[in-house]
């Protein structure tokens, strides 16, 4: 499909090929766009793309995402240091920040317990997150990881691991979505919003 | 949503959402394959951007896009140079050569008669068409517009101009596909197709 266009036209559309779901067509799409777009956004653009690869790295005390050795939030001396969330991925911390409620700091696994896929506690930061705990002085570990089967493995893992260590251990809370109708929420999520209701 | 991600992520990310077709989402995904993937891709990505932005221009004459001034259809003598085909964009080109049986050249208009979207004449090529119809030896122009109404007027535009130079103009038969069944052919084609249809 991409022979007759110019070589370099043909070796970027390879190149955008690679990005997650991207397919020949929408490939050529983007090329069109590098074609004709200004200079400078081509060119920030390019630049971005050395400096993300290069420079973001996972930061050495919790593995958020960030340009420096210590991440943003790790270095936030406002925060809540003795309370800490465990997530699955980066991004999940995006989406709690988000939210502007939680005020303590973050462990993030880089995944999560599956053993269908061969994922073990020694595939994820589960002995970083140990050590945090034995060195750090913390007084609650709230786990946030995801409520699907490899999600609560993960939980059960963390909970026997950290029970040990004498550190209240909680969950995050699962049940129907805040505005959300009835109606339009899914039997798990259903069947766990009655098994989790609250005295009031 | 891209607030907490290191600086070089957020600013990625925005370019990206530049592309199009490319939402903050499916941005957010491509940043995250800039930040995973091997250094020599999207260093390959990153030069190839702006290669082509610099280097890919349109032909001189026949506005094919070309990394030299003259397009590499344009420099091929084995091609019959007396055989023209006009076409809307460079795209067609790239389709009509997949097809390998035409070996004429080619007019790219860079567009279509539109009064609605308000693109008259002087808004694509067809000057500078006419500038080689006459001054080059061309026996044979073919219209290879589209077969909507702004094809349709394109064509009987550019009819309308060529004639007084007594140059055979044709126009490509639009029909039936080529091993399409009749029943999944849209009224339209199907139309064309018995109006246009041959002796035999």
């Amino acid at each position: 499909m991409t022979t007759h266009y110019p070589e370099s036209m043909v070796s970027l559309i390879e190149e955008f090929a690679k990005l997650p779901g991207v397919g020949l067509r929408t490939a050529e799409r983007f090329a069109f766009y590098a074609l004709g777009a200004p200079h400078e956004a081509v060119e920030n653009l390019s630049k971005l793309l050395i400096k993300v690869n290069e420079n973001v790295r996972y930061c050495r005390q919790c593995f958020n995402l960030s340009e420096e050795s210590l991440c943003r939030i790790c270095q936030d001396s406002g925060r809540d240091h003795s309370l800490l969330c465990v997530v699955q991925d980066p991004k999940d911390i995006i989406a709690i920040e988000k939210g502007g409620e939680y005020r303590g700091i973050y462990h993030v696994l880089l995944g999560v317990l599956s053993p269908l896929e061969g994922i073990g506690p020694k595939d994820i930061k589960v002995k970083e997150l140990l050590n945090r705990l034995k060195k750090d002085a913390i007084r609650e570990v709230v786990i946030g990881t995801s409520s699907d089967t490899e999600g609560d493995a993960t939980f059960l893992y963390l909970l026997k691991q950290i029970k040990p260590l004498k550190i209240k251990v909680t969950r995050i809370a699962h049940g129907v979505p805040v505005g959300s109708a009835l109606e339009f929420v899914d039997k798990a999520t259903l069947a766990r919003a009655f098994k989790q209701r609250q005295e009031v």
